[in-house]
Order: C-alpha cells, then sequence, then structure tokens
C-alpha cells in the first residue's frame, strides 16, 4: 500500500485520476481512487432518441458510430478518472462492451424514468451521481459532437483542474452580424454599427455555446445546472462545431468524414 | 406605343421590369426601361480575390462555377430588369460572355481603382451607378453563397417592392446561445438564463446577417451602405447559409452538391 502512496506522487495520472485500461486495479466502484480533483467522462446515450431513431449508434462511416467515435476520442485523453455510458438501451450497452471489452469503458444501466424525451441532461447526469455517490467531477462529452478532439479534451481537462472554475464549457467564435426586430416592426442591429460596419480583424467576435462538451463540480450538477457564474470556457473551431439534430446533419458529418476534409 | 402602354398594364414582367433576353428590345442603355420599381441584379466578382485565387471561377462541380451558379439561379427568377457582372478581370468578363451569351447578363468593365483589395462592396456598387445613372434599385447577390435559391430572390424582390422599405437583406434565424467575457474575466450568459436554458420551441431565435443578398435603394447606396433603419428581411435556411470564404468552405460546398443533399 505504501508503493502506491509513493507511486501517487510521482505519476501525474494517479493524481489526474486513473486512466482506464492502464490500470486495472482501479475499481470505479471503490471510494478510495476518486480524489476531489478526479474527473469522470460521461456519455448520455438514449436508445429513444428523437428525430434519428438509435441515433448514438448511427454510422459515421463503416467502423465509427457517433457513440463509438466520441469514446475512442475520450480514450485517447490522458486525464479522466473513468469513462462511462449512460443508457436506458440493452442495445447500446451491448455495443460499448462489444467494442471497448475490458471495462476501458463502462456501461451504466439508466432508469426508464430519466431516459425519457422530457428528461433534461441534467437530470440523467444527476441520477447518475446518485449512482456513484464518490464521484466528485463529471465531463459530460456529447457524441452528436462528432468533430470532438482529443486536444479540446486535453484544454478542457487543464484548464478545469488549474482554474478553480465550477463549471467549463465548449464555445466557438462567430463574427456574424445581428439583427432583431422590434415591436414597431422594423429590423434592427444588435451587435454593430450599420453605419460602420466591422470587418473580422476588428473585433474579437462573439462566443457561440456549442454542445461538444460540459464540465461541472457536483454541487453544480445537484442544483440541476452544467453553468453558473464561475465558469470557463475552451474555444473550439467552427468547422469542428458541427451538431447532430437532423439527418441532413448527420449525412453532412458523413461526406466530411468520408473526404478527410475534417 | 399605346399598344406597348397598354400591354404594361396587363404584363407583370412589363410592371416589375422587363425579363433579361426574353425581350430583346430591351435596352439596358436606355433611361425609359428604367422605372422607380425596377430593380438590377448585380454580382461583384472582382478577379483578385484574397483566400481563394480567382475564387468566383472556382468550380463547385463540372459544369458549375460560384459565378455561373449564381447567374444561373438568378436568371430563373422573373422580375429583375436586368443583370450585370462588375468586374475588372478579362478572364471573368469573357467567362460571362461565353456562358451567357446574347446578353442575358451584361458585363460591366469596372475600373482598377474600385477593384482592390480595400474597396468596399458599396464602393464598387456605387461606381456601377455612375456608369449606369438610370439604375434606381440594386439586387447585389454575391456569388460566395451558392446555396441562394430561387424562391428566396422571389420572396425579396416581392418584398422590397411591396413593403416601401430602402434596404432587404438575407438572415437566418438562430437558436445558438451566446456568451461573453466581462473584464473581470468571467464569462456571462448573453440571450438567456443559465439557470433556465430555453427548448428551440421557447423562442424565436435570433437574426443572423448572411451575405447572400443585399437589396438597396440608390440613394443608400450613395451614401455608401446597403442598410439604414428601413429595412427588411428574408429569413433562409440555416443549411442554405454556407459563405465561401475558406478552401475548406470550397470543398465543403462541392461535398454537399455532389451529394445532392442540398
Amino acid at each position: 500500500m505504501r508503493l502506491v502512496w509513493i507511486l501517487s506522487l510521482l505519476s501525474p495520472h494517479l493524481i489526474f485520476g486513473f486512466i482506464p485500461g492502464k490500470n486495472e486495479s482501479c475499481s470505479t466502484t471503490s471510494t478510495e481512487s476518486y480524489s476531489n480533483d478526479s474527473i469522470v467522462g460521461l456519455i448520455l446515450a438514449r436508445g429513444g432518441s428523437r428525430g434519428i431513431p438509435l441515433k448514438n449508434l448511427a454510422k459515421l462511416d463503416d467502423q465509427q458510430t457517433l457513440l463509438s467515435r466520441a469514446l475512442q476520442t475520450i480514450l485517447s485523453v490522458d486525464g479522466f478518472h473513468s469513462v462511462w455510458v449512460s443508457t436506458e438501451d440493452d442495445r447500446i450497452a451491448q455495443a460499448v462492451e462489444r467494442e471497448f471489452p475490458d471495462s476501458l469503458v463502462k456501461v451504466h444501466q439508466r432508469p426508464m424514468e430519466v431516459a425519457l424525451d422530457n428528461t433534461s441532461s441534467a437530470e440523467s447526469v444527476r441520477e447518475f451521481l446518485d449512482q456513484h455517490p464518490w464521484v466528485q467531477n463529471v465531463a459530460l462529452v456529447q457524441c452528436t459532437s462528432p468533430f470532438l478532439k482529443v486536444g479540446y479534451l486535453e484544454e478542457a481537462l487543464l484548464r478545469f483542474q488549474n482554474l478553480q472554475v465550477d463549471c467549463l464549457f465548449s464555445v466557438m467564435r462567430s463574427f456574424k452580424l445581428r439583427w432583431r426586430r422590434s415591436e414597431n416592426g422594423k429590423v434592427r442591429a444588435l451587435n454593430f454599427d450599420p453605419e460602420k460596419r466591422p470587418r473580422r480583424q476588428d473585433w474579437d467576435g462573439e462566443l457561440v455555446e456549442t454542445g461538444m462538451f460540459y464540465f461541472a463540480r457536483k454541487e453544480l450538477i445537484l442544483e440541476d445546472r452544467f453553468q453558473n457564474e464561475n465558469c470557463e470556457v475552451v474555444v473550439i473551431d467552427e468547422k469542428d462545431s458541427l451538431e447532430i439534430d437532423t439527418l441532413y446533419d448527420l449525412e453532412l458529418a458523413r461526406m466530411i468524414i468520408r473526404s478527410r476534409v475534417e
């Protein structure tokens, strides 16, 4: 036991949390392996998704589904304590166990009551926390953002742990000009002066949230949210920001991956 | 002459302006054919575009360039008085004359002084107006928006002429959540309450300008702008909003067209 303790001082992996698969002795049911700093990766993968049926298992190419692509990216990142898929669907659970054997990724069997159309992400993550009370920090990664990159998650981990924030999420920078229709029916410019339109190089743009990932401390999630006034952001490239809501989005993602312009 | 007058009462084409190619007697150098309501379609097609060399002639598929695709769409619309391409580049002028013979589209030879990197669109259109003083209204259509649709231009024409506005341009509806980093370094939500995140169906979203087209009255353009407080908008589908700035965008447009998911 003393040897483990000494090793934990030397290895950043043991400080940041165990890397799944690299240390099989890391039992995720043990309370001891969780520290206040450790971050658990979590994907919410309902079977009954609206829009695209069984969306999480939709194929992106011959090898990858939305879910398996996200998991492969997360597993390439050093620093997550463990990685979980929360699902109520046997087909999804079996796919995870088949494609990621040897406990690289763990399945959390979600009860049907928190896998309904109107269940929020916060509720689903709260249910996961209830079942794993030792988890302190959750990195909710959404597999509907297929252009998730290892580098984004690495930056997120580093900032979340070093900046003493309660939450962190992905944004992109937008240079779009916005307008609003007033009550009198007129259209008015909101974020610029129409008499002096800004060029891209004239400003830093705006921060637009993308649903790629949300890191949050347990206390925040127990309040049913992922964001408060003490948040940090990671800026991702606009071309990585595609989110899969419709079949059109899915087809677009497939084309981009097929053509390797990603 | 009386016959022409009677016909003009019967034909919407003569009220809205002549359709290029359908009435060869419509000489665009004649002042008589221009009415206060008539709208001239105009594409600014510099040869010396930054970013992508000779971008306007970049191929989208075997048949179409950015420029020819835009022109074909505009020519499918009933209602423009005439359609012009303003360019300083012989290769672009020749391509237009080759692909659109019989004066369907006219080339305006733009002087080099208003085809520089720092020449604004407003300056270029003003120079066109100086050379064609009878033009009253301009529909600036940007061929860098390859998913321009006939229906969008038809709606734009109808609204511009019926609503007595000075200007009209294309927007899309965005449901993105926005944040800003304050001076104290904190990130703050701008367009929603983080404690009660809106669902898509809870609001109308925001109007985001896309560079697809700008209709404006001559008086406004002479003030070096396309927009004032008396503008109208046409809402286009987000998936038609792609603008070609980089080679990545161009490749994306090619893929979408090739796969016919447009």
